[in-house]
């Protein structure tokens, strides 16, 4: 940690200050600037909160040096973490496609999009069954019932199922259902939420929350992680900037910088990052391309009749082309898909 | 709701669309452009979703016209909802200031905290009791024990009390002590925990969420008011942009606009919107002199010894003087504060 | 300048890079941390760009502890710089309102508006002769005419006038009328042009980028000061943020914070910096109560008949009520208008 | 053009609004709908403002049906414009790469360099000899004897040159030295400027303002292409959000949407675009993978001494690596590297 002493910090309120960082067993160096005098503290600074040093007398900003975060960095483990869901992993070789429909609409839609993904070589059949909805008068998701069917998609096609949970409060239903929790953007920073998904063991799905920094992202994940679950993938789904001409804007170059801080396998969403059906195509490719472990699409078997997100949904053809597309993509990255 | 058709869109989808709408019992209207068709639709587009239509082969886009919320709408309710807060009200002439500190840290220190706004004229004391923390390592609230002394606060002086509740599973056991809930920023978009509070009765502070848009938080609104709760009350408190000389960026203009599209109460919260201490007594003027109902400020007997958020917590003789000179800005703009 | 080394920085680059420091004239210092070690620069850091010294081997990231600008800085000069302008100034007691149309259209409708602006006391007029126009289609402005009318409006007054520069080859034209140069939100990075209105000497009102941090912002001043011309007049006119329901995001804030950094004057532009003629009169009244020491409105005699930004301009009557409200805002704040 | 009536609108203001229409030699239809009112407006819409329109009374808001550019969208040319640049073109099968150093340093520097990126297949060399600091007292660029070096480079290596320009007062010196006339991000809306160099018929990137729309980013396209100067290439180079791990955030989705939108040839600068060295590479393969038909890189022979932007600079061999491993992706995807 550094801290900057204001032009005109008195003598005592630097003393006072010296000595509350030995208190708290740092070593402060104080190095005194023509302009500005600093203290550099010698320990590790995550036991002395940015914001209690901002409070004191004097002080005119900190400037951490450690990142927040421990479990999730690769400081800590050096090497990929692969999580295995079914019969594959993410974050290995293979890239990771899991697909399905945004919401479960009926056992005979669920199952039939299923048999979709899984003949194209997804990994995983995605559904949800708890939605979380802007509008409080939106269809907000067919509940235990969706879960049910979801759970007879896995039995028909032997497909893993992921499938989101917006509350504690249901953690322990969807727990029973699903192969894969999903904690979506909205609740990136529910940290209630996460704690109690960091308790269930299953392999998470944490999306990025739409105006998280890197940190955040990574310290939510340290949520889950100090919980003692390990199986914590990152999923980059768009992010709210001024940009109009998508629903958000997906920020591919955190993939390349996480897989640099993180040993977590990292995933993309170009369906709700875009919001555009003709974007997924490219946008699946381009994250490929910039080194992502998987990616989680929307397809519906018929989108123009889907409850819910149909702009952004493909269809079974669209969703077969993608996958061989994208091969030579992954191949050029010395990847598998 | 106005569908904006593609220039190549074929006559079959075009009819089959009209079919669609008017099966809604809505009633369209083809105008056919020289450069593009466009379908007016005539009824209340909310039964029609927009995601719906523009999965329909042959749209473009679509453009809605009325606003995503009801019973938030100044259609809806002409006058302003006045929201009583022990014997005060937010939302009428009054411009009501809750202050307190960000944490409770002990029984002396919420009792001690509390005596100061009282004597200054704050019509509520707030004190967070379960604390949304970012890092997992950070201390996360002193929880039932934190309410506990809160409630005595309140016996020792009068005031009511405002938190924040986090998640359904602790919604019982704050409701139970406090007189006003809060919903943080991270959770406007927790649905869930939008649904129960709303069952709760008690006045809810909603804040907005750091990304959200003024339609989503009056959607959000609209959540709590849509459980027959009707005493919800607006908060900004700062945006996420681009913007790093504050933590977040405080957006006033909302507070006038929120005040024409809405009946309910409006108030501000400089000290998390801005992240410092020397912007808390001018951007508290700023709310007041665009309109704002109230503000919600932090207040610390010791700001330098705080746990939380020091940095932008105001002391008592701040705190004092702020109070006095927002009453000439209140008059200015026809209320009292 | 603090240093922060990566975890694996080589011996023989740390050596190099103190090396490299002390050529500089700089001082270095090494501080050993348990988990990295960082270099403290001792001296006037501003001579050894941070951008160099991220490229050497060994170096995770730089923190600056100086600002980047030092003629715009209050350690330069602690008093605030009074800017006269006509028989008024702006930056002392008196916040000043300069007024008048986005365009100039005619000497009839210059002279008309200057007169309803002069009669409700605004202390300058402005009017855009030259405009930045998005569309290439739009109306551009009437050019060398349209300054001709603004010294006749100026000749009927007595109001001194405000324009508008958007290239360094028409600067010439535009400083023999105008009493005050404009730059616009799209120019303030246009540094050639910053560098030519230095030259000038008249006092120049610039406008912050849309996307500028505060930084920017003194440093684009800076450009102008450099070049001997004291006269400076910072302009807050609205950001770019994911908020659409108003055209720009009015920071308010930046007006105190920019206050305690700089001696300049800082006036805000609540008419551009909304898009909204019903925000103009609450804005304005915010923008005075936090400290900013002038505006700059839009106002025209009938602004539905206007060729350019209508939706934001108000008329003669609501213009002159909003002088009159400004006024108890003024007094409480300390300050006249 | 769709125009949305307010609730109390009165019938007089109907009345004028669509006698105003009329006159305007468009066609009005009103819609008198259950909650609120629309007019259509048939015909080309560019021809009445909505600025305009939203200045009338009785009107909420417009919402515009047409793009706000005619000759950049692919509606009136269909195919792409492929740009020649040297021997090669822009826009066709071939993925160009465009290298070279932020700033011209020297004869030998520039030589150097040149010599690297042709040896690894670059169409083209890039280096500035007018810089765009942000701050003022940063190196400004060797201008002319800059410009002189370049063509010396060009003909010792036969590579087309692309330098940037600053100022409508040096567009006839750099337009007599080189190939590509650049735009850079700062000027992208100095609509003088654009002007000016459409008249000049060299090729021009316009760089992406870092706060652009999409639709402003074309209608800056428009300024050059309505100058009768065809040959525009678009160029990505990441926009100002809240994230801060990079410098700007690189919108890979624009690239896929523009191609859509309009015919011209879109390229992407990964190097200012993250500011981050590292990142450069998997943000070369994502930006070819998502359909760019270009790219612009900062390569030097010695990075770690490059007065200017080191941080995000190659070196010759990351250079090499980097174009040998685009050239799958660009298979991949169709197209040669």
């Amino acid at each position: 940690m550094i801290i900057v002493l204001k032009p005109d910090a008195k003598k005592l309120d630097t003393d006072n200050l010296l000595k509350k960082i030995e208190d708290a067993n740092l070593k402060p160096i104080l190095l005194e600037g023509t302009h500005r005098s600093v203290i550099a503290v010698i320990g590790d600074e995550r036991k002395m909160p940015a914001e209690f040093l901002e409070a004191q007398p004097g002080v005119e900003k900190t400037m951490p040096i450690l990142a927040p975060y421990k479990i999730a960095s690769r400081e800590t483990k050096i090497d990929n973490t692969e999580i295995k869901i079914g019969e594959n992993t993410l974050g290995g070789k293979k890239v990771g496609v899991i697909a399905g429909p945004c919401t479960v609409e009926s056992e005979e839609q669920i199952v039939s999009v299923a048999k979709i993904v899984k003949a194209s070589g997804a990994i995983a059949l995605r559904g949800g069954a708890f939605k979380p909805r802007t509008n409080p008068y939106s269809f907000q998701g067919l509940q235990e019932e969706g879960l049910k069917y979801l759970a007879t998609a896995r039995k028909e096609t032997g497909l893993p199922i992921v499938t989101e949970v917006l509350s504690e409060k249901s953690i322990d239903m969807v727990a029973k259902y699903t192969d894969v929790i999903q904690i979506g953007t909205r609740n990136m920073a529910n940290f209630e939420l996460l704690k109690a998904v960091g308790e269930v063991k299953k392999p998470v799905i944490l999306k990025r929350g739409m105006a998280a920094t890197l940190e955040e992202f990574l310290q939510a994940a340290e949520y889950i992680l100090s919980q003692d679950n390990p199986n914590v993938i990152l999923c980059e789904r768009g992010i709210r900037t001024f940009e109009t001409h998508t629903r958000f804007t997906l920020s591919l170059s955190i993939v390349p910088q996480l897989k640099e801080l993180t040993h977590l396998p990292v995933i993309v969403d170009p369906s709700h990052g875009t919001g555009k059906r003709n974007l997924v195509n490219p946008m699946s490719k381009g994250a490929v391309a910039v080194g992502a472990d998987g990616l989680l699409i929307e397809v519906h078997h018929d989108p123009e009749a889907s409850f819910v997100d149909g702009p952004q949904t493909i269809n079974e053809d669209d969703f077969k082309t993608l996958m061989l597309e994208l091969k030579p993509i992954a191949n050029a990255v010395n990847r598998e898909a």
